[in-house]
C-alpha cells in the first residue's frame, strides 16, 4: 500500500516535504540535465496550493475506473464518484428548456425549422440578436451580454423581494469560481506590505484556500461549530480576526451559504450579525451563494446577503459586497457549461472600472455558458409552451435532492463511529469519523513520506477497496484531532444505496483492522 | 473634445497620473466615506496593466453605436469595429459542421431525430460517450476530455509531418489566452528575488504585456524590424536580453507566429535561429501559433516551433516549449465558444503535475468549447457526408481572408502619409502613420491630463468623426517616435470598401487640420 500511496500523491505533495525526493526524479527524467523550469524555480505559491476535490484520491479513482474497464478483477464493478458536485455525471438529467435554447444558439437553422416550441425559439432569437453578427461565436462584452445581465438583475430583484439590481453591477463569468478568483485578485498586495487576510470558514470549499495560497494572500480560518449544526458564530469570527491581525491586514470576509462542505443554511438573524461584524471590522463581504436553490430542511430558507444588508438600512446597506451564483449547482447542474456571475454592491466605481479592465484581457466568458445563465434567470413563465415541462423537471430534481439529503445523513449517522449533521442545503454531507488510534498511527507511519493525515489514509483505502470516492476532511480544513470526509448527495437512489452498503462494510472492516 | 476624452478614459488611466483625480471622485461618490477597497489599496498590478484591444477607444465605439441606435445624428450611420479579431461579429459565417455537432451535444435528442448527417451524429456520440453521464453539462477532466486531447494530438502529428504528439501533453482551455496565462503563471517569483523576465515582441498582442504586468513579471521587449517586413532578428533578441538581464532573470521567450499585430510569417530558417538563441540563453519557449491556418502570402508557409525544434535534433529537440492554438481564429473564428489548447514539450514532469494541480482549482474549461476544438482537429474526412460542405466553407473563408489581406495592405499603403507592410498572415494590418508635428503637440496638450500619445488622439478622433474603430499602436508597443494603428482584415468586402473610404477622407482632413 505504501508504495502505491507514494505514487498517487506525487502530483500534490506539499512542497517542503517533497523537494528532495523530487529533485532526484527530475534529474533522472531529464537526459539534458536540469530543466529550465523545475521544482526549484517554479512559482512557489503553485507548489503549496492544494485543491483536494480533484486531488490524489480522485486521480486514483480515475485510474481504478480505467483498470476496471481494462478487465482488472476487483471486489467491486464500478467506481462511485461522490467527490464532486457534478450532478449530470451522477445521472441527473439536464433541464430540457436550457438545452433546446442552446441547440438553437449553436445551430440557428433549428429555429427556422420550427423543431422546438415558440418560446424556445424566441429565447434564442433574443440572445442571438444581442450577439455580434448574430452568432454565439462572436466575443461578447467582457462583462457579459447586456440582455443577459439584465435578466440576471431581474432575477435577483425577484429573488430578493423587489430590491432593485442594476445590470451594470453584474459580471458574467465562466462559473462562479472565475468571479470569486477575480474579486480576490483585487486584494493582492505585492508592495511588500502585510498580505491582505481573507477570512474563510473551516471547513471550507478549497477553491478559497487554493486561491488565497496562489495569490499570496493570508488565510484567516474561522471554525464552524459542528456541535451546533455547523453554525457560524460571531464570537468565533472575532477570535479568528484577533488571532491573525498582527500577521495579516484582514480585509475580506467570505461566507458560503448554504454551506459547502457543511450543508448548513444561515438564518436571517445570523446573517444580520455577520454583516454587523463585517461593518465594525471594515471587512469586504464575499457571499458565495451558489447553492441558493438547494434548500431542503424544514424551516430553512435562503436569505441573500444583499437582501439582508439592504433591509438593515444604513450604514449596512452601503457596505461593499460581492455575491456569486453559478449555473453548475441548483436544479440545473450545468457544470460543464461554465456559467456564473458576480453582483457587486457599493463597489468604488473606479475600482469596478479597473476590475472590468482587468477581465477584458481575458476577452469574455463562453457565450453559451452565459446563455445557460440566461435560461436560469429568465425561465419559461406560466402560459409559455415550455413552462409545464420546465417546472416539472425542476421540481422533480429538487425533490429528489431533498430526499437524498435526508437519506445520506440518516445512513451515515447510523454507522457506528460516524456522526453526521443534517444536510439543510447545498449538495454535501460532511460526516465525522471517530478514527481509531491505531489508524492514526498507521497513517502517520505512511505519512512520514507522503505528509498526509489519517482521513486521507482512510479515503484512499476506501476507494481502493470499494471504489467509493469521497474527499478527506483535511482537504477542507477541520479542527485538529477530528477526522471527516465530504460526500455529495448526488448519486441516484439505487447507486446511493449501493454506496452506503459498500461504505458501511468497509468502515466496519476498517474499525476491526485498526482496533 | 477634451472633456469627452477625460470621460472615456477614466477606466483605463495609468495609475500614477490618475490617483489624485480619482480620490476626489471616490470621496464624492461615496456618502459613507472612503470605500474599503479603493484606488489606494487595490492590487497595484491591476492598476498598471493595460489591454488596448478593449480599451477606451473601443468603449467609446460601443457608446457611439448606442447613440446611433437611439437616433443620434452623426456623419455616419454605422460603427465599423476593426479593433478585434472577432470574425463572426464582422459577418463571417460559422462552419456548419461545427455548429451541428454542438447542437447535438446540447440537445442529444437531435441525434435520435436524425436531423443531421450521420457523421455529425457519430461525432457528437463520440464526445458524449466521453462525458460524465453522457452530458456536456458534466465537468470534464481539468486538462480536457481525453478523446478530444487525442484528436488534438493526431492533428498536431499530421500538421507536423508525422512528428508524434502525446495527448497527455495537451491541456485544453477556454481559448488560447487562458493557457498562455496559466503557463506564464508558473514563472511568477514572489520570494523577493529578481522578477522573471519575459521576452515579447514589440509590437505585441497586449495579452502578453497585460499578463506580465498583472503577474509582476518583467517585460523584455524585442523590436520587430518594420523596414524589413517586421522580421525577427536574433541580433535584436540579443540586444534586448543584454539590456534587461541586470533588472530581470530573463527566463521566457515568447514568439507570435504568424504575427499579431504585425502579420509576418516566420521562415523555417528564422525559427531555427530563434530556437538556437533560446537554447544558448536558457529560455523557455512560448510559441503563440493561433494563426497557423491564416497564411496568405505567396511563398510563405506555417512551420511550428515544435516541428522545427524536433527536426533540428538534439540538444534542441529536448528543449522546453509550450505551443498554443485556438478555436477563435483560423477559418472557424469561434471566439465566443472559448476553445483552445497548449501542447507542452519536454516539461519537467513534476512541474507539469503541478501545472495540472493548479488548473484543477478552476475545475475545467467549457465542454462545448472543447468540442469546438475537437471539430477543428478532427474534421470530416473525404467520403464523409459532411466533407464537401465543410471543405467548401473552409476554403471560401480562407480565400476571402486572403483577398482582404491584400486589399487592406494596398489601400492603406496608397494613402498619403501612411505605409503598410504586406499582411503575410494572421488577421491584421499594422500601418504606420507619419504624424504631423502639430498633431503630436495637440495630443500632448490633451495628454497632460489623460496620459495618452498622439496615435490615441488620432484613433479617438477617427472613431468620433467616422465611426471606424481601430486600436492605436501604443497599445501594442512601437519604436519611440513612430505611430501606428492595428486594423483587422475582417470587415466583409463591401464594409471594407466603406471603411477605407471613411478612413482616407478622415486622414486627409486630419493632415490638413494639423499641418
Amino acid at each position: 500500500m505504501n508504495s502505491r500511496f507514494l505514487l498517487y500523491t506525487v502530483a500534490s505533495l506539499t512542497a517542503k516535504a517533497s523537494r528532495r525526493n523530487l529533485y532526484f526524479s527530475v534529474k533522472m527524467a531529464s537526459p539534458s540535465g536540469r530543466k529550465l523550469l523545475n521544482m526549484d524555480n517554479i512559482n512557489p505559491n503553485v507548489l503549496t496550493m492544494e485543491y483536494a476535490v480533484r486531488g490524489p484520491i480522485v486521480i486514483r479513482a480515475a485510474e481504478i475506473e480505467k483498470e476496471l474497464a481494462q478487465g482488472a478483477k476487483k471486489p467491486f464493478k464500478t467506481v462511485i464518484k461522490a467527490n464532486i458536485g457534478d450532478a449530470h455525471a451522477m445521472g441527473q438529467k439536464p433541464i430540457t428548456f436550457i438545452r433546446e435554447v442552446l441547440a438553437c444558439l449553436a445551430n440557428p437553422s433549428l429555429i427556422e425549422k420550427g423543431i422546438y416550441a415558440e418560446d424556445v425559439n424566441e429565447h434564442a432569437r433574443t440572445i442571438l440578436n444581442a450577439c455580434g453578427g448574430r452568432s454565439a461565436g462572436a466575443y461578447s462584452q467582457s462583462n457579459g451580454i447586456e440582455i443577459i445581465r439584465k435578466h440576471v438583475a431581474e432575477y435577483i430583484c425577484r429573488r430578493d423581494g423587489g430590491i432593485p439590481s442594476n445590470p451594470e453591477n453584474i459580471v458574467l463569468s465562466g462559473g462562479a469560481s472565475e468571479s470569486i478568483r477575480n474579486i480576490l485578485k483585487l486584494f493582492i498586495n505585492c508592495k511588500g506590505k502585510k498580505p491582505a487576510g481573507v477570512m474563510i470558514p473551516i471547513p471550507q470549499y478549497p477553491l478559497y484556500s487554493a486561491t488565497v495560497e496562489e495569490y499570496g494572500l493570508g488565510q484567516v480560518g474561522y471554525y464552524l461549530d459542528e456541535d451546533n449544526n455547523w453554525a457560524l458564530s460571531v464570537k468565533e469570527l472575532k477570535r479568528a480576526l484577533e488571532a491573525n491581525k498582527d500577521k495579516y491586514d484582514v480585509r475580506v470576509l467570505c461566507v458560503i451559504n448554504p454551506g459547502n462542505p457543511t450543508g448548513q443554511v444561515l438564518s436571517q438573524q445570523n446573517i444580520e450579525e455577520i454583516i454587523k461584524f463585517a461593518y465594525k471590522h471594515k471587512l469586504f463581504l464575499l457571499a458565495d451563494e451558489v447553492y441558493q436553490d438547494n434548500i431542503y430542511a424544514e424551516g430553512c430558507a435562503f436569505h441573500s446577503f444583499k437582501k439582508v444588508m439592504t433591509n438593515l438600512g444604513e450604514p449596512y446597506s452601503k457596505m461593499e459586497l460581492a455575491s456569486f451564483h453559478s449555473a453548475s449547482k441548483g436544479y440545473m447542474g450545468e457544470c460543464g457549461m461554465r456559467g456564473g456571475y458576480v453582483e457587486v454592491m457599493n463597489m468604488c466605481p473606479e475600482v469596478f472600472a479597473q476590475f472590468k479592465k482587468m477581465i477584458s484581457a481575458k476577452l469574455c466568458s463562453t457565450v453559451l455558458g452565459q446563455a445557460v445563465m440566461d435560461c436560469i434567470t429568465n425561465p419559461p413563465k406560466p402560459g409559455d409552451p415550455s413552462y409545464k415541462r420546465w417546472l416539472e423537471e425542476k421540481t422533480a430534481t429538487l425533490k429528489s435532492l431533498k430526499e437524498r439529503a435526508k437519506l445520506v445523513q440518516k445512513a451515515f449517522d447510523s454507522v457506528d463511529g460516524v456522526k453526521c449533521n443534517p444536510v439543510q442545503g447545498a449538495m454535501y454531507a460532511f460526516p465525522q469519523i471517530t478514527m481509531p488510534p491505531k489508524a492514526i498511527e498507521e497513517a502517520k507511519a505512511s505519512s512520514l513520506k507522503i505528509g498526509k493525515p489519517a482521513d486521507f489514509y482512510y479515503a484512499m483505502k476506501l476507494v481502493e477497496e470499494t471504489g467509493v470516492c469521497i474527499v478527506p476532511g483535511s482537504g477542507f480544513g477541520q479542527k485538529a484531532g477530528t477526522y471527516h470526509f465530504r460526500t455529495t448527495i448526488l448519486p441516484q437512489p439505487n447507486v446511493m444505496k449501493d454506496m452506503l452498503q459498500r461504505f458501511t462494510a468497509f468502515h466496519e472492516k476498517f474499525l476491526k483492522e485498526h482496533s
